[in-house]
């Protein structure tokens, strides 16, 4: 059974997965990298951009779940490029040469193009369809293996909302960004399908995983 | 030093303190009970409604402080009643002839009537006046004692946003109501002013305290 799962998506205490302002310069518009930091300071990261060190407790045990198991993954456009990208025809995402997605990587955008292949494995494709018929395109190149949502916050809702996705790790950072976009809006009663589970870090983030319940 | 303190404050996964379509029939709108179960099963709860029995673990921990060393209470006019209660001469509240209580209770109110003294020692005062107006208010009556900012939501905002209060509370329950009044809106960069800290309790709830700075 292949999953669709979400992984590291990081929000605010008040809910927002990313803030105002978005451009080229400022990916996370006014919230910078203050989302993500929990996950800058794991073992996980450190590997992944080949640092030392790095810690080696309950968040980087959450951080490295992100890859195993993981054929294809599905981004939105605002996490593909910054507000006009499509206008560009030389963007090629954030990541430079070699993407750390190593996979068919599937990004949905009302401005597609032709498929440009990375080095390291990662090869984006620009569809612009319904969450389930991206999640139906990314199943087909995944070979059987699970299929990453990756964000931003308005795909990973777009899939909840249509109880596309099977499991989802969320952690709450304890700042107030007070603006932005928020992941849990328009979702009520999300609880009713998903087990929800919440774990305090000793980093100061709390980690939650909602699980489709009977899976 | 007499603290403004918040205690057993509850809100959503997304963030509301209270749910949509509040009447006399329905203190918390749709939200119903749910926001308040962890609180229900614990001994503190128990104990204050004569009840055997409650949980004596880490919820209660945290619940039972709601009570030593306040000398007062300060709440909102949607805490105190119905929407509309202003128009009732004969309303008291919702919780008896012996409210839970036991101080001077600051009612804010754009509709003030005279005082009304309960069993018990509780006091219902109502003020039309700033949070920091009702605050010298509740010091003055609390006797050199702490001050419960006790809700809702807009009450405890207001108070946040003006920096009054010095220790909160908030327990988050994993449910998401989807509609209603948010807690957290409008305080970016509350971090900057108090220190947060986050733990899950075995019983499903995160429990957090925002602590100020330098207390």
């Amino acid at each position: 059974m292949s999953l669709a799962r979400v992984h590291n998506f990081s929000i605010s205490l008040d809910g927002f997965g990313t803030g105002e302002g978005l451009s080229r310069e400022a990916p996370f518009g006014h919230a910078g990298e203050r989302l993500h930091e929990w996950m800058f300071a794991t073992r996980f990261w450190h590997e992944m951009t080949r640092q030392p060190g790095g810690t080696r407790g309950l968040d980087d045990a959450f951080a490295r779940q992100h890859t195993p198991g993981i054929g294809a993954e599905i981004m939105g456009a605002g996490k593909f490029g910054y507000p006009g990208w499509h206008t560009d025809p030389e963007w090629k995402g954030w990541w430079g040469a070699n993407p750390p997605f190593h996979t068919p990587t599937f990004v949905l955008t009302h401005h597609p193009r032709p498929s440009i292949e990375m080095e390291g494995g990662t090869t984006f494709h620009f569809l612009d369809v319904s969450p389930a018929g991206a999640l139906e395109a990314a199943r087909e190149a995944a070979g059987g293996q699970d299929v990453r949502i990756g964000g931003g916050p308005t795909v990973v809702r777009d899939f909840l909302a249509a109880r596309l996705i099977d499991h989802l790790h969320v952690t709450v950072t304890p700042i107030l960004l007070g603006r932005g976009v928020r992941l849990w809006d328009g979702l009520e009663g999300l609880e009713e399908d998903y087990e929800v589970e919440a774990t305090s870090s000793p980093g100061g983030v709390m980690h939650l995983t909602l699980t489709r319940k009977g899976l």
